[in-house]
Order: C-alpha cells, then sequence, then structure tokens
C-alpha cells in the first residue's frame, strides 16, 4: 500500500483546526491547553484506560464515543491537573468545559471530547479553564503551526511533542491522517495510553472507525511502557470527518485495510515517540521478540523484558547485563525453554552482538557491547526458535532524571 | 500463645552450627560463602521461584526437598555468581560443589542444599568455591558468632545482615526457630524470596514442615517488594532437625499452630528486613489494606501500592502525592469503588494524615505530611469500607541510589 509519511500534526487532515494557549491552569507562562476542531461534525471512536479508577474526563469521552450514536465536533484539553480521584465535583467541571466550548464553537456539549493530564486529586481551576476555552476557541486554525502549538500545549513532563501524519489513497481520493500525543510518565498503557490525538478526512463509519482503532492499540500504545504505572486518564482518540470524500468504509474491504494500515503506522510512530520521551530517559529500547509459538506469548515477553526495571537500569549504565532479561522473561508469565533461546543486541552501524545462545552466555568483547548500549536507540531480539510469531514492545531506560522528576512532581 | 524473640540466626535452635568464609568467588576480601549444617539429620521444606528461568541450584535443591524423602544436613551458600543461565555445566557444577561439601562433612551428597546468587549468567569459580566448601567445613560453630558470619556471608547489596530468632514452648519443651536472609535487588517474590535458610529444633514430620511454610508464605515472603523483578533464584528453606525433644507433630493440633505461628513471625521479620534495606532504599514503606470485601483482593491492592515506581519515587522525595496510590490500586487488577475508600499515612510519633475520602482529596498540612514522610518507617492505610478482610504489604522507595547500584552492578 501506498502510504506516505508527510509533516504535520492533528490539522494535516482537511477540515480540521487546532489552537493552544497559555491559559494558567497549575503554571504561568506555559503553553497548557489545546483544542481541535472539526468544520464538518466527525465520526468518533476511542479506547480508554483499564484503570478502575478513571479520570472525570475518560468517563465524559467514554460516554459520548461509547454510547452515543452523536457526531463529535471538537476536542478541549489541559495539562498541569489530571482531574482524576475528584468525585462528583470533578465530573461536574468536565461537564462545565464541555458546555463553554459548546458555547463558543456554536456545537452541542455532547459533541464536545474533554482530556485532562497532571497531578491526581485536585480540582480544576475552572476561572482559567473556562477562560482558556473561549480564547482557544478564537484561534483556531488550520495552519501547520497551529498543530504543533496545540502537541506543545498537551505536554507535561515530555521534552518535546509528539506528532506524525501520513497520507495514502482510497476509492480515487486522497486520505489524509494526522496525530498528535503526550507521554511521559505514568506510561503503562492498558486498552490505550496517555493522551492522544488523531484527525483524519476520510469517511468511515463509526462502527468500522472503532473496529480498525481496537486493531491497531494492542500492537502499538499498548506495547509501550515507561514505569509500570498504568494512569488514570489514558484516552486515545480518533476523529473522521468524511472531507476526503471517498465512498464511506462500512466494511473490511480493501479500503478498510488501507485505512488500517495507516492508522497502525501513525499509532507505532507515535507510540515509539512516547517511548523514547519517557521521564528521563537517555534512549530507546526496543524488543523484538521473533519465532516464538504463539504471539500473545511473544507479545508478554517483549513487555516483560522492556518493564523491568532491572533491565532499564542497566541499559542506562551501558551495561550488557544480558541475565536480567533472561530473567524478566523468565517471570513474565510466559512458558518456554530457556535452554533454547538466543538473545542479541543490535544499534545502527553496529555489528550485532550475541549474548545468550541455548542456556549459556555467549563471549562477546564488553568494549564493543558498551559502545553498541550508547546508542539512542537499541534493539533487544529474543530468538525463541519454536514457531513463526513474533512482537514488538519499546520502552526506556530508568535513570536518575526518572527519579528527580518523581520524587519532587508535585511542586 | 507465648512466642519469645530472641537475639540470634541460624545457630539458635539446638543442634546446628554455622560458618561463613570469604572464599574469593567474584571479589576478593569479602564474605561471600556460608554453610549451615545440623548434626543430626533434618527434614526440610523449601518454596522456590516462580520464575521460568531457574538457576542450577534452584533445580537441585526442589530437586531434594520435593522428589526425595531424605534427610538433609547442610545448605552451602555462595554469592557473586548466580549460576543461572548457565544450563547443564550449571548443574553439574552445583553437583560438584554438594560432593565436595558430603565428602568434608561425611554426609551423602543428596544431603547438601546449595544457594547461589549474584550475576546472571557466568559459571562459578570452581577453585574458589571447593576450596571455600572444604574451608567452611572446618570453621563450623554453633556460636552467635557463627550465626552472625554466616548471615554477613550471604550478603550482595544488602546493607546489613538479616537474622531474628524466636523461642517458645511445645510438649512443654522449648523450641527455638532461627533464620538468616538476603536481599536486597531482583527482589518481587512470587512462591518465596531470595535466599533464606530457617533453622529449627522442633520434631515435625515433613509434610507438617512444608505445609507450615506454604501457608506462612504468602503473607510474609510473597507480600514484600523492592523492583517488581522476580528473581531466577529465590529460595526460601527450613530445616527441622527434632533436637528439641517434643513430641513429633504430625497433623493440624496446638503444637502445630503454635510451630505455624512462630514461623509466620521469623518469616514476616525476616521480610520486613529485606523490604526495608531494598537496593538503594532510604525507608520502609507498609502498607495496609483494611476493611476489604476479600482478602485476595486485600492482597493485591496492597502489593500493587508497594510497587509503583510513582508511589515509591513520591516517597523518596517525602512528596504526599496521595494521587499515585490511588492509581496503583486501580491498576492493581482489583475491582473497588474508588468513590468509598480512604487513604491515610501514619509514622511513628506523628499525627495520623487523612488525604483522601470517598472521591474526593482532603485539606492537610503539607509541612506536616512532608515531616511525616521523612521517618525511616511511612504507613500507608487504605480503608475500602466494604468488608472485614485486610492485607499488609511491605515495600521502600525509588531512589538515585537504586539507579546508581543498579546502573552498574556487573563491575
Amino acid at each position: 500500500m501506498n502510504i506516505r509519511t508527510i509533516d504535520g500534526g492533528v490539522t494535516a487532515a482537511k477540515g480540521f483546526k487546532a489552537a493552544g494557549y497559555a491559559a494558567g491552569v497549575k503554571y504561568e507562562n506555559r503553553l497548557d491547553m489545546a483544542m481541535v476542531y472539526s468544520e464538518k461534525p466527525c465520526v468518533a471512536a476511542g479506547t480508554f484506560t483499564s484503570n478502575v479508577v478513571k479520570a472525570a474526563p475518560v468517563l465524559w469521552d467514554r460516554r459520548i464515543v461509547r454510547e452515543t450514536d452523536g457526531s463529535v465536533r471538537a476536542v478541549v484539553v489541559n495539562t498541569g491537573i489530571a482531574n482524576a480521584g475528584t468525585g462528583e465535583e470533578g465530573l461536574r467541571l468536565c461537564e462545565e468545559t464541555a458546555a463553554k466550548a459548546a458555547e463558543s464553537l456554536g456545537t452541542d456539549r455532547d459533541e464536545v471530547l474533554i482530556g485532562s493530564t497532571g497531578v491526581i486529586g485536585p480540582q480544576l481551576n475552572m476561572t482559567a479553564i473556562l477562560n482558556g476555552v473561549e480564547r482557544l476557541a478564537g484561534m483556531l486554525s488550520d495552519s501547520r503551526e497551529a498543530a504543533h502549538t496545540a502537541s506543545q500545549a498537551i505536554m507535561t513532563t515530555d521534552t518535546h511533542p509528539k506528532e506524525c501524519a501520513v497520507t495514502f489513497t482510497v476509492d480515487g481520493k486522497t486520505v489524509t491522517l494526522g496525530g498528535m500525543a503526550k507521554g511521559s510518565g505514568m506510561i503503562h498503557p492498558n486498552m490505550c495510553t496517555m493522551l492522544g490525538y488523531i484527525t483524519t478526512d476520510i469517511k468511515i463509519s463509526k462502527k468500522m472507525l472503532q473496529q480498525a482503532l481496537s486493531q491497531v492499540v494492542p500492537d502499538t500504545f499498548n506495547m509501550i511502557s515507561v514505569d509500570g504505572d498504568t494512569s488514570t486518564n489514558d484516552t486515545l482518540l480518533v476523529l473522521a470527518n468524511g472531507e476526503a470524500g471517498n465512498k464511506e468504509i462500512v466494511s473490511e474491504d480493501a479500503d478498510y485495510d488501507a485505512f488500517r494500515e495507516a492508522l497502525f503506522q501513525v499509532t507505532r510512530d507515535l507510540a515509539i515517540q512516547l517511548a523514547g520521551d519517557g521521564e528521563g530517559a537517555t534512549k530507546l529500547i526496543t524488543c523484538h521478540v521473533v519465532n516464538a509459538a504463539d504471539r500473545d506469548k511473544a507479545k508478554i515477553l517483549a513487555k516483560s523484558v522492556i518493564t523491568s526495571n532491572l533491565t532499564k537500569a542497566a541499559f542506562y549504565g551501558n551495561d550488557a547485563n544480558w541475565g536480567r532479561i533472561l530473567c524478566a522473561m523468565g517471570y513474565s508469565g510466559a512458558q518456554f525453554d530457556p535452554e533454547r533461546l538466543d538473545i542479541f543486541f543490535d544499534a545502527e552501524g553496529c555489528s550485532r552482538i550475541q549474548l545468550y545462545h541455548d542456556g549459556s552466555g555467549q563471549p562477546f568483547s564488553e568494549e564493543e557491547a558498551t559502545a553498541l548500549l550508547k546508542h539512542e536507540e537499541v534493539v533487544i531480539t529474543c530468538d525463541m526458535k519454536e514457531g513463526p510469531e513474533e512482537a514488538t514492545a519499546w520502552g526506556c531506560d530508568l535513570t536518575h532524571e526518572y527519579v528527580n522528576i518523581n520524587a519532587d512532581y508535585r511542586s
């Protein structure tokens, strides 16, 4: 399929506008609110946190996406305060935010989705939020810059914004898909991750949009981890406004396959950006489990490796301590034969290093291994030699800076 | 029951001797091998790691404890090298160690249990090990000092040795139970923990000894976590030589109950010592979940809280960031109503601080909370208000020093 990556974000698809604003929700002079808007009504799909403690905006969005057939026109996001652990008052403030956005945009309250991220516990600062919503509505633009500002405005401890866009052809029409996401702590998605917003001009039914999203999330956002903590606020939304003019996708045909592949690429790209920019991270760690007997096992093994604190700390120290990888596979819950398994390290421009073969460590140059591990992207390959399945998970190292950030997050 | 804590370790019970020695397995001039010996044959019980990758000594001990009816006379432990991920050669070296000990002690090879801890991967340095075994056999003593030296010799990154002993009465006879254990990284026991050795002079059948151990481990060693990594080497052994002269315990009678309670106290004491001395830890964190609908749920919730990296980092920073506790409960897998739940902090000499009540944060003095969190032992209480069950888990904070230790462990 001819899917081409382009420079862009949430305004790349036709008919979408965005804005970012420093509303002063928790800090002054820092972009902390974003809005995404579609002139035409959109169908929306979403995946949400599996955490029993769900933030108010998660409850709000889930109701609109899952329980109504209605269209969506806008998304409003704030950082600084997560609006989680805030009880009924938190839900009321979420509703009030949506009502204000509806009023400012001339839409219905139930056409506005909400996202929040930040400290769990405090109630929203509504003076800042309501003022922010009004200002954002007046600043909306379909420019590349507007999308970029919005992607900056949803950041918390992220060190850079995450955006991605692709274009492809469906039914003879050019379709565009663009998105933004934010990390970067409390990242261990289960259903989906933190905050991610994807917009597209494809014409697709709500049912097929949700199906495509549900199919790509388990292999992308759900395969990354920064710290093993599944957030209360994880939300990934896709809005499709149909402006590309293609014949509406209503079944699993070739057009659907093309769209799903494009959505897979965008979600994978954003997920990898999140893993590599985990709190305090100095490198992206990819674990590729190959030749496994079944795919679920491959996924469990890959995710266990990139979640292991000891493995992550060893990577921070550029220490080729492969025993910790083997150990993390061993306690993952997946069954396998440790006497029949190979482990390798790869990095761009380096010769592959084999560390383990069928039950015993292999001789390797510590110097070469350390040089390889100093790269910003390191790949661990675990060859199970038992079948045709594979899986990939992405994570980052565990660093002093992670402890710095999280020992003093609220202040 | 009249169970009294006494000063002592693995030589506290009648008929047990111990020794520690600097054998040079990996480092020079550092106590790194220990031996425990009973003049009389012992019945033995054990719990072992659930990690699929099991170290050679785990396979060796498990066979002897589970698959033979034979007695046990000695345990030999080395640190520095874990003899895990070492394949058939590793098993052969384990066997060779046991054979050497049997020769030196005049016992059978299958009466010798082995424990190893340290780096996963390399083969044992057998020159050092075999010399060490011979020296240890010549140094055995039933003195308090010998037990202490042995407890020092099984340490790796532990900052202090862990010992515990109690005495109580069964069938009119004084019975003693003493033990030692080591942590302090790769600690997230599942079945049992790292290395722990308990000796007792009680007369008890092998079956009842194993039953008592299996009953106390789920609430003690299996309720602590330092870093979420379940080791390849976790082993907890209990040896009983019958020297107390009581009528043999062969069923669940009052004598069994007294013994099980004493064993519970010793395992809990050692487990708490391990949690508080986790790698890099500055404090012991106890999470007490009370008034839960069922006990399994209470255990899952308590363990999820003390395993959360974000919660652990906040405690390091003395930051009363209770939202992370609520979040960790939420992703634990246990179902509960976050709108009906209270969270408190306690520490010795401090007034209790309530942080959360029925869906919303409670006002509290940040100054008082920080002062409380600076204590070396902090208790989190989560009141579920839904039933009669409770559970306790123990962990430690996540610190810069944890990263220091684990970014550079092998060298």
